[in-house]
């Protein structure tokens, strides 16, 4: 054990609150951060390569276990790494807690090379920031940015300590944290149980808490009883779908697709959920896609506490039952890979308790509307649009639900991004199966070309679109991570691979050769 | 050729101004932007896996060419993931224009799963924000951004472009750029041609232009006529040395080398540079790295016209003649790879016209005191300490200068960050050979343990420093890229690959399977 430091107060602090886990990638002003971490066998240690994918798999812990993870960061470069996937889990509400090493007090003044604000490349992504001023403060700066982190449905703290602040004697206290959620308005859930009784097309646009476990069945059963359609936005951090579960759809991605999924609504609540907009804008085309002549009302933010506004509702409507998918598993697939036959396989391979972590942009685009019947899943997919989110969230889910298999699946383009968290998963041998839908390019870019009318749907190939010059290979980078790898061509070797990747511990890559799509 | 829209005059600004270099990774809102760039075959259309690698590259590139590229990056979190290199690239002073795309003006009050503060994202790392407000302003504003990119000696530019503003109808001019530098103070100069003909004990810090080129030899001729010594900041942006070249010493990283190095000075005079510090506060260690004793003045900042400054000293202190390196080239290496025998195997294989970009951190720490008197090369390295520069600057150096063949030493942590650059280097067939120097390890950190006391000399493993399990297989990553690769065990197979490499085209990636440290 090594002397006791303003380091240890902040492990204490951490763990007393849970938080057990910490994804890593340390620096020189981090070393007395990462020699205390190494005191606490308690705490799950996850080195990651970069900070892209720590800073993922701590979006992916939080989703799945509804507490925070910290991550470890290196400065402000070493944040400013982070922050592609701090974006995305912010945008999902997930609980995180950053730790950022900074210089000293007293050597912040020299501006040495590392030197930037901290705290300015932070604050685009935290609701919460706070430089250690001095040891004193340390415990209930920590405090405070854990309370930050696991209220109102879950934030981004982030949480700067100086080197020497690190490295200080114990001072001080950690006083408890505390979880604080902004209050429904019984008025409106009043109202909105009037609203889903008075016989108009209804639908409803569920997010968060009544997406997985207690809150899902009680909107399924306020669905039942109204005879509302639960719908969920393209990008919801945590869903759980499958056989005995309430159905749920998903509003897709396309603008137009989504427009046509709630035309015929002519009333739609949010609850738990903002009102759905589209990705991007195209020209001649809506932000919004609710259609205009609906009434919609928002129930109840994800900011303020889903689970017990959907407890409410629930007593008012009644019921105990749910409707299911009534979506049939699909006919499994034969031949070539194709987006079609790939989708088939992976629904038909689908298990109890699987937890889908999902990038697979173009090629999964119909995926979600195939597997509402299979077996129970959680389903996680990048909710802040910001790409390289698939990996690491297979990562941190896998670290978070050591029992549960995890299949990853994401585009070439996507996993090009925050591969270093591969190796990540080798290092702690987790049960996670990869698919790389391997069409070598940026597929989706090339409808979105189109769509944006910047080109003929018969334009000519452009070279910021294609990625098969050279072909990535990503069975040699697996390997090279030290992840087991292969490549399948047909939907039955796939079929095969992915059955046998998932009942096997330890991750392997399977590189999907898709057909060409033109 | 395509509709002429905003995107194509943007793009006819930069090109009059010579930037005719863009390493990119769009999205939908940089479709408009993309599908112009196609249509100019004078554009360098490098496309990049990660931003990371776009804006390391064109750090590179600007650094070798003195004038900025280009970036394309998508919205906050694509500029989120350059921001690492961009920070280099601002403590390099080189000149960049980071184009960023953001949603629609209309778009962005739904606040879409992308939507961020991209300005506050870019603020801790740029010199010069914009986000252009309506298709008129876009060329007044893309000047504008050119004349702040290349002002006072480089500067990173981050110009924000609404999809909207992109693909609007072509409207107005292109003003011209202009380039503004912070005048020299005379009287300062004055004073500092007194100060070295005083007869004391005389250091010359020097950075930016006096580093390479005129400015170097310059340098040479006031250090020789004066009998001081050249130094340079351990982190410079561009290095020119060799034999027939003025001798430069390299301020080393650890502090107490650095004082040591110093210490008998009795006058240090920064000249393009600032005054040197230690890169990080080490308990019990000094912040500053020049004796207390010794008189600082301080020249000419970098900002400031550092070339004029140079001919208006040289032309008062007279004379032709410089003093070159006298350290001999090294004996050649035999036997198994250690730091040592790597250097010494690098040192045989310099080349005339060599750009060599490094960030081998631990292996090649005592590299550049051995090669002083090699053929001459341009030395490249990490500037502002934000580790993943060392690949990307090779890229962007390549692009540069195709004709030069380019060396990348990178250790097996720092290539880990951002080594999808490897695909555009294959991509582009760029004559870039890469030797990994492989020890398993953050090495660098576990003597930065024991350096900040945290840990004792023979304290425990920590896991968040070993890199060993599983090892990282670099021949398999490289050829996932499409790179050719193979490992070397000893320094006679690394001087034969090494110069094999160097004389063929196309990129090569070597391992250097280093011996275990301890």
């Amino acid at each position: 054990m090594t002397k006791q430091t303003g380091s240890h107060l902040m492990l204490d602090a951490l763990l007393e609150a849970g938080v057990d886990t910490i994804f890593g990638n340390p620096g020189t002003s981090e070393m007395h951060l990462t020699a205390a971490i190494a005191d606490y066998p308690e705490i799950e240690k996850v080195l990651c390569l970069f900070e892209g994918g720590a800073t993922g798999a701590a979006d992916g812990y939080g989703r799945m276990k509804g507490k925070p993870a910290a991550t470890l960061l290196h400065l402000g470069p070493g944040l400013a790494n982070g922050l592609a996937n701090i974006h995305n889990a912010k945008k999902a509400g997930t609980p995180m807690i950053n730790v950022i090493g900074d210089h000293t007090t007293f050597h912040k003044q020299y501006d040495a090379p590392l030197n930037s604000d901290i705290e300015g490349t932070a604050a685009p992504y935290s609701q919460w920031i706070r430089t250690v001023a001095e040891p004193t403060s340390l415990g209930t700066d920590t405090s405070e940015a854990i309370s930050a982190a696991v209220s109102h449905g879950g934030q981004i703290s982030s949480l700067i300590v100086p080197a020497d602040i690190a490295w200080s004697d114990r001072k001080g206290k950690t006083p408890a944290f505390s979880v604080e959620r902004e209050k429904v308005n019984p008025a409106i859930l009043d109202a909105a149980i009037g609203v889903m009784k008075n016989g108009r097309k209804t639908g409803l646009i569920v997010g968060r808490e009544a997406l997985y476990g207690e809150g899902l069945k009680l909107a399924g059963q306020i669905a039942a009883a109204t005879g509302a359609t639960l719908f969920f936005p393209y990008a919801s951090a945590r869903v759980q779908r499958g056989a005995g579960l309430p159905a749920t759809k998903r509003i897709p991605f396309p603008v137009e697709a989504a427009v046509e999924m709630l035309a015929s609504y002519e009333q739609l609540l949010m609850i738990g959920a903002v009102e759905p907009v589209a990705f991007f804008a195209y020209p001649g085309k809506p932000s919004c896609v609710v259609p205009e002549t609906a009434d919609l009302l928002n129930v109840v933010t994800p900011r303020e506490d889903v689970l017990a506004a959907l407890h409410y509702i629930a007593d008012q409507t009644g019921g105990d039952a749910i409707v299911e998918d009534p979506t049939p598993v699909p006919d499994p697939a034969s031949g070539p890979l194709t987006t079609d036959t790939l989708m088939r396989t992976v629904a038909n391979a689908m298990q109890e308790g699987m937890i889908l972590a999902e990038e697979g942009v173009t090629t999964t685009r119909a995926l979600l509307a195939t597997i509402g019947g299979c077996p129970q899943h959680d389903y996680l997919t990048n909710v802040g649009g910001s790409i390289g989110a698939g990996l690491p969230l297979a990562l941190g889910a896998a670290i978070a639900c050591p029992d549960r298999p995890v299949l990853c699946i994401s585009g070439d383009g996507s996993a090009s991004y925050t591969h270093q968290v591969l190796w990540s998963m080798a290092r702690h041998k987790l049960n996670v199966t990869i698919v790389i839908c391997a069409n070598h390019s940026y597929q989706i870019l090339k409808g979105e070309m189109y769509r944006v009318g910047a080109m003929k749907p018969d334009g000519p190939r452009n070279p910021l679109l294609e990625l098969d010059d050279p072909r990535l290979d990503w069975v040699s980078l697996a390997k090279g991570y030290g992840v087991d790898s292969l490549r399948c061509e047909t939907a039955e070797e796939l079929d095969f691979e992915l059955r046998k990747g998932l009942a096997t511990p330890g991750p392997v890559l399977i590189e999907a050769a898709l057909q060409p799509v033109d």
